[in-house]
């Protein structure tokens, strides 16, 4: 079974980004965005609504405090700090989550944060000593990253994912969006790289060597173009190929 | 038994105010600000634990978004929105307090919003509603306000306040910060109206006339000058009076 | 003649709102938002160098410092820090406009503080203060407003507007966006508008009374439904009619 | 003849940092926050009146934006971005200085975009771009930075600094505050390195080097304990060893 996930709630205030009522029909687990690189707490709420009613899972996708830069730069914050950030921002959004009869069940990180724990050492702990003073939550991340063996050595569990439309470097990290190539536009190339995820655990790096990796859950973006087709697709094609398609934690 | 409490964490990043410390060792309910006027996490945090230390009770300091004004501004805030910012506050500062062994107990609006929950029906209903949102939370606010008429309506437990360094008008309302004589200074002044209310339930308006009030805690300043001292005296003038001190929810 | 503005560069960071380059092939006044509201510098440098390409004379956008609220929540701000914000977010725009070869040639307030000056007489004064400060530029807003009063007062040149797709009062005040028909989205219903405006200084009020008014400049806006066929249809029409259409300051 | 800088300003909304009044009756230059790491409007205005009544000259002290950080976290901004940045933020300032009666006659990084700028060359270049864009202001920094060689290849002058109370690397750069002995705190050793400095271009590094230096300006800071004593000091024994002090620019 294989999880599909989105980062979702990404606007803020008159702000809107991607559609997630679309994606919401799609995803099994719903990344949503918690106040600091999008995402107003009346968004939260709509979103954990929606979440809860289609019995998709809420995630904090928590960031560096960024409304600017949408949380996409990389911020030297004081690993303490960060922890502390972590920390309101998964509050933030468990209380708008159970207001709407659900709760935070995961934790991933938002864009340079989730880029930085890959290899940063102090900030990857940071995140988890964040998750951790909020409660024994999952956190999802990239295998191999400083964030999963942090969350794994604090007790938590570490939830592996892949990128349905991201090109992947000959390591196994992510061809940086500022390189050609590095996001999959084609629809065709998104299902092999789908389905050969779900199926056999594989990807094909730029390079064309095929890189064994862990997946539990499968990242869908919603703000490339074509992003909702591109996830509808994906999750018929995993449906016709007889993979199923469900959350990674209970629901 | 009357309860002393006192705005608290009311720094931002590197910048501080009042002596927090000092006065959590006066007060018995610390209202903590949330980050929407004042309080970073890290401060939060901080707070939250050092309240917990001494036994003093967490309240949300919810306040209009307005860094920049300190939350001392009216702002025409849409009430659906208001009620999901007060649900975002009241989650991030109770996942502090939970990482510190406690847990917010009661919630009290913040300057300009505090002061609008008295009249304005709508923004009171929709603070009443994010603490709803929450959970069944007493609220703390200025008897006869619409705050405390829609929180006892929506079945909170309406905590009554009276100020131990403001002057009121005869109506029972808080002389404006604006206007002369609208903070007392004197500790001898303060301490005679401290002792009226907690003992008789009484006020001397600025006017003269003596006002009969519902008092549960005493708000004590911690940003006047003197503020510290003053909050000593007080406490201490109360014990020699005989009046317990001791939090208003049980801890 | 007649000039044609719309508000501009309201997007912030990764979010986007209306089309800018299409607006700026119709109006003949760009109101750059200025970073309080919505618009980081390099909207308004990019807004700024489109404008100076096409002749469009560049005004400051001024506003509340409210992000979340898109500036559309009247803030009861103190008089002098309000003329303080009109000041740095007017040099703030003139810098960028003048590295693109242009200068800001004129203020106009947005949102919740366009409409608070109507009335707000000491509002009013601030932002007239705040462009004084700055210097002797002329200020856009609605006749009657306290607004242009004070700009008048001052010795600023007072600029009358009037809106293509907004209903009028009796009183000639805008219809609130929160009434049934505040927002005309007929384009015939626009054109006749805008036609009657140019032609004879007229409104019919949403309660079919004839108004006389003075207009020196249109206001087209961007974040409506079709506003940019709208947009194109007024300037048509205007020129088919044999009303030029220029910038009101010299450029 | 040596000019003496500070950085003033930083205070935002209720909050104050630092003396300065004080700071203001010593330097001859002041770098006044403009609005990202501190710094409100009406701040700004009060700073430059103040400057310009005592002729001491203002200077833009620009800064990432991250007011919850003080500036003081690298922020992998891009270039682009930031050079819009550093703009805006002059411009904002420029518009309060001008209406003081002065004029923004240099600029100066801040915290961690000082650091950065001593090594990241697109930083450096992207803050030099921001400055030239606005004018032809000298750029105050670290000798042999490559702020200062940047500046200086786009035709600004490059203004060397030295500090008065920070310890020095052998290669010439500051001893970060997270090391020990990273700010001198004794008066004596501070007045040493001034007069040193001022004298003779030489610094001793905390490794015991004398190292030879270009300095235009010293730096003293308003933020450490007794900051207001060391800088009075420093003016006094300057004065007393019979060299001149004034600012860099003329005024």
């Amino acid at each position: 079974m294989i999880d599909l996930n989105s980062d979702l709630g990404e606007g803020f205030g008159i702000w809107r980004l991607g559609d997630d009522d679309a994606l919401l029909d799609v995803v099994t687990s719903a990344n949503v965005a918690c106040g600091f690189h999008a995402g107003d707490p009346s968004t939260m709420r709509r979103v954990c609504a929606r979440a809860a009613e289609r019995g998709v899972a809420v995630g904090a996708q928590v960031s560096y405090r960024d409304l600017a830069g949408f949380g996409r730069r990389f911020i030297d914050a004081d690993p303490t700090e960060l922890a502390d950030e972590v920390l309101y921002q998964i509050g933030a959004l468990d209380a708008c989550a159970r207001a709407a009869g659900t709760a935070v069940s995961y934790v991933k990180p938002h864009g340079a944060l989730y880029n930085a724990t890959v290899h940063h050492d102090k900030q990857a702990e940071a995140v988890v000593a964040g998750v951790k003073a909020f409660g024994e939550l999952p956190v999802l991340g990239l295998p191999g990253s400083r964030l999963l063996h942090h969350a794994s050595r604090a007790g938590l569990r570490a939830v592996c994912e892949a990128f349905a439309d991201r090109a992947y470097t000959p390591e196994g990290t992510l061809v940086p969006r500022t390189q050609p190539g590095a996001v999959l536009t084609d629809t065709q190339q998104v299902l092999e790289q789908v389905l050969r995820l779900a199926r056999r655990g594989e990807l094909i790096a730029i390079s064309g060597e095929t890189l064994a990796t862990e997946v539990d859950s499968i990242c869908l973006h919603g703000d490339t173009p074509g992003a909702v087709d591109h996830a509808r697709s994906v999750r018929t094609a995993l449906t016709e190929a007889g993979v199923a398609v469900g959350r990674f934690v209970a629901g």
